[in-house]
C-alpha cells in the first residue's frame, strides 16, 4: 500500500443515529473494569457502535481505505 | 435533520498515516493523568489525529455528516 493515495469526500457516516447533529460519544475509565483492552469503531460501519465489531475490515477491503479502532487500555 | 438519510460510500480517511494498512491507536487509563477529559477524532480530519482538534466541523458542514469525537473522561 506504500505510495497509495485514496482521496475520501463526502459524508463518512452512512447509518448510525443520523437524526442528531453530532454523535459524541464518551467512556468513562470505569466502563474498562473488568476489561485489559475495549475497541472502540472509527469507521461509522459497526452494528454495535460506539464498539467496534469488525466492520472496518470489509470497509477497507471494498473501499481500500485503511481506518481501525481505537483501543481503550486499562493501565496497570 | 431528522429522516435526512445521507449515504456514505469509499474511503473515510483522506490523508493520515495511508502508508500502514490499517490505523488502530490506543490510549492507556495513565494517559488521562490530569485531565478531565480527552476527546479522540473519528472523523479522520484531524491535524492533531488521533486526537480531535474540531475539525468535524467543518466536514459536517461540508458534507452534511454528523459525526463527532468519542470522549475518553476519567472517572471520579
Ligand atoms: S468496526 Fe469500525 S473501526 Fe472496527
Ligand atoms: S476532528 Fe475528527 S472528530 Fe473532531
Amino acid at each position: 500500500r506504500r505510495g497509495v493515495v485514496v482521496r475520501a469526500s463526502g459524508p463518512i457516516n452512512p447509518d448510525i443515529k443520523k437524526d442528531v447533529d453530532k454523535v459524541v460519544d464518551s467512556v468513562s475509565l470505569n466502563d474498562l473494569d473488568g476489561k485489559k483492552q475495549v475497541s472502540y469503531c472509527r469507521c461509522w460501519r459497526s452494528a454495535t457502535f460506539p464498539l467496534c465489531n469488525g466492520a472496518h475490515v470489509a470497509h477497507n477491503k471494498a473501499s481500500g481505505d485503511n481506518v481501525g479502532p481505537l483501543l481503550v487500555k486499562a493501565s496497570e
